[in-house]
This record gives C-alpha cells, sequence and structure tokens, in this order.
C-alpha cells in the first residue's frame, strides 16, 4: 500500500475554514439557547466507549463502527451515536437524580464507511434526550423543540414527518406472523417501497387484507389520517398506539406545528432501539435535518429501565439550510514601526476593548497585511516619548 | 478478559456533567473572544489523521498514540495533539491565503495511557498558532495573549516560565560534543534536574566550564538574567539567540506582562517540534495551565517552510484554576393539567422569551418536578376557554 502523502487526511474526513466554524459555532448558539430554554441541561461524554456497552447498544451495524484496542486488549469504540452513550450516564453518572431528565449535546459521532459511500466519518450532532415520562406530551415536546431549534436557525419550509415503530409493528401482525413482518420491516428500513410492495403481493392474504397492507404505504398527512385509521377495529396494540399519537398530535396543536407535521406510518429510522413514535425533519429542497423517536428499551441495558425519547439535529445538513450567520466584527490591521511599540499595544488594547479583531504587523520585518483578510488597515503613528523597544531587535 | 460491565467507560475518559459543561463553556468563551481580538479565527481539524503524516509530526512517542485501522488497511490515528493538524491545514486548504495567518482552535486530544499513569486519554485544549513572521514580537505576541486569556479566566498569580530550545541547545554545544548534548537535554526533557547534574558532575572538562554548565540550572530571573548571561563571549548562535529573547522581552514589556514572566533555560518541552523560545504557563498553586513555543520546522514537514509559534491551554486544569463561572439563568418548573395545556405552551413560551429555562409537566402524569433541579415550581392555572385537550390522552 502507498504511504499517504504528506497533505492527505483520511476518507470521509473534513477541515472546518474559520468562515464554516463561524457558521457552525452561530447555528449550535441559536440551537443550544433553545434546548436550554426548555429546560434541557448539556452533557458531555468521551468520544472512546467500550465496544461491549455503548457500541453494541448503540444498534449501528458492526461493520460501521470505528474499532480500536486500549492498552489492555479491549475493543474500544469512536462513538456512533449520543444517545446510548448518554442512556449510559443516565444510568451512572446521574443515578441519584430523579426523573424525568432534560438533556442535551452538541458534539461528534463517528461511522466508518464503505469505501464507495463518500459520506462523512466524523459528524456533528446537537440533540437532545428526554429520559422518563410515558406522556404523550413528553413525545410532544421533543417534535416542538425540534421544530423550533430549525426555526431559530433560518430554516425554511420546515416539515416533520412522523412514524410509530410500534403501531407499525402491531398493524403488520394483524395480518401476517413476526418472519413476514421483520421482513417486511426491512424493506422499509431501507426506504425500499418498491420491494415492500413486491412482498406483499407475494404473501398468501385476501384481496382486503392485501389492500389495507399496501394502504399503509399512502397513509399521509395529519390529524385527519390518523382519525380514518382509528376508525376501523383492531387489535389491543394498535388501537393504544394510535391513541397515544392523537394525543401527541393533539399537544403539537396547542404547541402551534400541527400545521408542520404529517403522518408517515412507513417511517421505521435505521438504530434499532427505537419503539414507538419515529420522526424525521426536513427543511427547504428536502434537505434531511433531524431525527428522532422514543426508545423505551435502551436504558434497561444500563441497568435503569425507563422510557425515553430525543432526537439529533444534522448539524452538517443544517449549516447548509440555515440562512443565518454571525455578525462578524470589524477586522483590523494595525502596523507600526518598533519606535512607537508601546504605542501600537495601547491602541490594539483599545480597539479590542471596542470588540474589535486586531492583528499586529511590525513595519520593519517587510510582513504586510494581505488585503483581502482585513476590513481595515490602521498605521500606528506614535510620540516619541512612548519609546521604548531597541532599536532593531529582530534575531 | 471479563466483558466491562454494562455502566463502564474506559480508562481514562470521562463524563462532564452539566454544571461542569457550563463552566467549560465558559472558559472557553472567555478564551475565544481574546482570541478573536487578538486577529485569529478558529479552524476545526478532524479527531482522525494518518498516523503517517499528522502521527508522525507531531512527535508524541508512538506508544502514545491511539491507533486504528481504515477500511484500507491504513493506520489512523486519533490526533494526539492540534499543532501538526494545523500545519496541515495552512499547507493545504489555506495554501493560497499568505503568511501570517493568525489560528485558533478548541478541542479535544488523545493520548493512549500507560496502565498506571492515570491521567486522561482524551483532553480539552484551547490554543493558537501564529504561523510566518519571524520576529520577536510575534514571540511576544502569543505569550502576551496566553496572559491575556487566562486573566479573562479569572487565574490569579499567573506565572510564566520561557526557555529556548535553540539556546540551550547552542549553550551545550559550546562546551559539548552533540551525543552528549542530547544526553542532558533529555535529562531536562524529564524534568531531572538531579540526573542533569549528575551527568555533568561525570564529564571531562575544566572546572570553571563544569560551573558554568552547572549554573544554566540556576539562571532564573527576569531580562536581568538574560543580560548576565550575554555579558560573556559566546558563539554566534547563543549570541543570536539571546539578542531574539531580549528583544522579545521588551516586547513583552510594552504588553506589560513582563513581571510576569521568568527567564528558565532549563525547559526543553515534552514536543520534539520546538526550535526556539518555549513558555509554560501556570497558575495559583503551581497549577500548569499551558505550554507553547517556536516551531520553525514543522510546516516544512507539510511542504510550506515557515517559521511559526503558538501555545495550547489545557482546559481540564483550567477549569480548576479559574474564578468563573456563568450567571445561570433562572430554572423553572411549570406543572400544569391537561385540560389547560394551551395556556401552559403560551406560559412557557412566554417566559422562555423572558430568558427562563422552563421545563414543563403534566400534572395527570404524577410526574412531579425534583426539588433541587428548579428554582422555582409554578402552577398554570388556565381559563376554560383556553381548553384544548381531549381528557386523558395518556397512552
Amino acid at each position: 500500500m502507498a504511504k499517504p502523502r504528506e497533505f492527505e487526511k483520511p476518507t470521509g474526513v473534513r477541515d472546518f475554514p474559520p468562515a464554516l466554524v463561524a457558521k457552525k459555532k452561530w447555528v449550535e448558539q441559536r440551537v443550544d439557547e433553545r434546548f436550554r430554554a426548555w429546560g434541557y441541561r448539556e452533557v458531555i461524554t468521551p468520544a472512546l466507549e467500550y465496544f461491549e456497552t455503548v457500541g453494541k447498544a448503540s444498534a449501528i451495524e458492526e461493520h460501521k463502527l470505528f474499532k480500536l484496542l486500549d492498552s489492555q486488549g479491549r475493543t474500544l469504540v469512536l462513538r456512533p451515536d449520543q444517545t446510548a452513550p448518554i442512556a449510559r450516564v443516565v444510568a451512572t453518572m446521574m443515578r441519584k437524580e430523579s426523573l424525568p431528565l432534560r438533556l442535551c449535546y452538541h458534539g461528534n459521532v463517528f461511522r466508518a464507511q464503505e469505501r464507495e459511500a463518500g459520506r462523512n466519518a466524523e459528524r456533528f450532532q446537537s440533540g437532545v434526550e428526554l429520559v422518563g415520562d410515558d406522556s404523550p406530551e413528553a413525545d410532544a415536546e421533543v417534535v416542538a423543540l425540534a421544530v423550533e431549534a430549525l426555526t431559530a436557525c433560518g430554516v425554511e419550509n420546515i416539515r416533520v414527518s412522523i412514524g410509530h415503530i410500534g403501531l407499525l409493528d402491531a398493524l403488520l401482525k394483524e395480518y401476517l406472523p413476526d418472519p413476514e413482518v421483520a421482513r417486511l420491516k426491512d424493506s422499509l428500513g431501507r426506504r425500499n417501497l418498491v420491494e415492500f410492495r413486491e412482498r406483499v403481493q407475494a404473501l398468501e392474504l385476501t384481496e382486503s387484507n392485501r389492500e389495507r397492507l399496501l394502504s399503509l404505504l399512502t397513509i399521509r398527512g395529519g390529524r385527519e389520517a390518523l382519525d380514518r385509521l382509528g376508525r376501523h377495529s383492531h387489535t389491543e396494540a394498535v388501537t393504544a398506539a394510535i391513541f397515544h399519537l392523537q394525543a401527541m398530535w393533539d399537544a403539537l396543536q396547542d404547541w402551534d406545528v400541527a400545521d408542520a407535521v404529517d403522518l408517515d406510518l412507513t417511517l421505521v429510522g435505521s438504530l434499532e432501539y427505537y419503539t414507538g413514535m419515529y420522526f424525521e425533519g426536513y427543511g427547504a429542497k428536502g434537505s434531511y435535518l433531524l431525527s428522532g423517536g422514543r426508545y423505551d428499551q435502551l436504558l434497561e441495558q444500563f441497568d435503569r429501565p425507563s422510557p425515553a425519547r430525543g432526537f439529533a439535529l444534522k448539524t452538517d445538513q443544517l449549516l447548509m439550510a440555515s440562512s443565518g450567520g454571525e455578525d462578524r466584527p470589524e477586522r483590523v490591521a494595525l502596523v507600526y514601526p518598533r519606535r512607537w511599540r508601546r504605542q501600537a499595544c495601547r491602541t490594539a488594547s483599545q480597539m479590542r476593548r471596542e470588540g474589535k479583531n486586531v492583528a499586529m504587523f511590525v513595519a520593519e520585518t517587510g510582513v504586510y497585511p494581505a488585503e483581502d483578510a482585513f476590513d481595515r488597515v490602521e498605521e500606528v503613528s506614535g510620540h516619541d516619548e512612548n519609546r521604548s523597544a531597541p532599536d532593531g531587535g529582530d534575531a
């Protein structure tokens, strides 16, 4: 294998130039303000976790994990998501804090790539987890907060699609045995609706049941779509899930976000830990900006069983969908001759107190400010009583 | 080997609870304001780099690197420092931007541990790199900025010790052949002054040369210590380095920070890329808060030769030495009965606009706010015309 050239970086990772860092900070700041306003407190978890604990709990396919060995030969992973580590924190460091816990984070996650995928191996996410509280209001809260966070970032045409893993499962089980249910969910997980249709066509079913199964693909819309589904008679599991979604929808109406939300029962997400409602958020031109949902079985893997839900904003995508940017302070290049250095230091300090960004240049070095890097070049003309530097002094 | 228990995390990594995250953000914000005021622009580099490029250039001993393989079998490292990646960025993404470049960062670095070391495997750093510009003023700038950043964080009793790798090297070479020079520098690098003394005693030297070598251990103080050293006649390399340090000291006086700075020629740093002046910063009780220095040969490894210098603040230590903390907004728990949910949503939105952090609780769920988690519990008593939720609705 050829050695990488000195300037190369690994496949799928990026350098952020100053302008993009500024935008990332602006977005994270807006999002963070909303998270805190809703009572969420930030935690930081390590980039490295044990494969056997968080690595497995995260439900990311094993070949997508970055693995390494610690000095004792245990397998570590670069955290592939933030939800499983926070579940660990809730069950350990925060074990004595009573539920519900509202926690948030801003950080990176890692996915090893298939060579051809061309997707980011290191991704930035901001998100929340609301642990404890079984109510439909708690589910509605994270959806409403997600919409508010996107709005704060200046995202336009916000749409949220909501599915329900438990409802889908229960609906399929009204007609089919478990192995067939798993196969159909697998098609949906890969967003392969054509395959779903083909698999349903191949099943031995009455024509009316086949039609009702296929109709799952087309149940879209707001609260009225949910109500249509509720009019049929169903198993208890289906009825309970529909009732929960209806109550959640009412709460979304009270948050004035129901108009941005659509039911889509074919949504199942790519993470296996979701158990109930699942949602994805989009901005203008269909940019995919967030996903989240209910995960009621993850916490018990860390020995503190509890209902929970959360979402993760895809910061890298959000940077592109966001209209905003920071108000940049004035950038000044201050050029001074050595004999007026003390005066230049005073001037720079004063300008910095006024909020300007000031870079300094010694005239004698012949190093001059690049034109496009500054808004203004200012030359210091001091007074000889401020003279303090020796003439010359360059090494 | 035993499987890790579900709650374990790898040796040497930490979870940050909300209070510590808040302090970390406060510290990074203060530091960042100073960096920007001095004209530094933030960049973000990836957590993963090639071992053959940044891994080797970083000059961290190989057994302290976290290594892993990418899907093509190349060896990656978790970045062990930020300076080498930024050198790569200067030579690639920023190749067309003219020097000097003032860049800063806030991020984590990784060191694989010897089992018994008990030190952090994941460490947070904030720092700057000033690339280009050979002047003593540029060296003084980063020292003055380091002091200002510590001051902004409320650090007390700030002291900076300054050495000069090139000067030490040249001084030793006035008396000794290269292999002996390397052995003595090695002792200093491990801060083993006793061993340095023993090794000097064992050398064949005139008594006056031996005394002058041993006196390097005791040359401490401000500008006057430097001037004393300059009074002896020296090789050209020594004279040039002393002249450079003197000019730098004059600039530090113009920045009003010279009183916080001491010369200590025995300082050599733990990173092999330093070539010239090297400095360490301390706070009250001798807490070790930063290190930095001049590295004139690192950039040429990335094919853009240039003088450069920078420093890294050890954020984890700074959190303990810093007096500050954020002004925390009021935390309110808002408890409401379902029939007044819409009213509760309005009230919460209003309080959030006023800057309060508001977490919501549905009275019917029986989930009540934990006493110590909120400054205030408020109950919503609405009006029946606002009623919008169905009675019950819990799934």
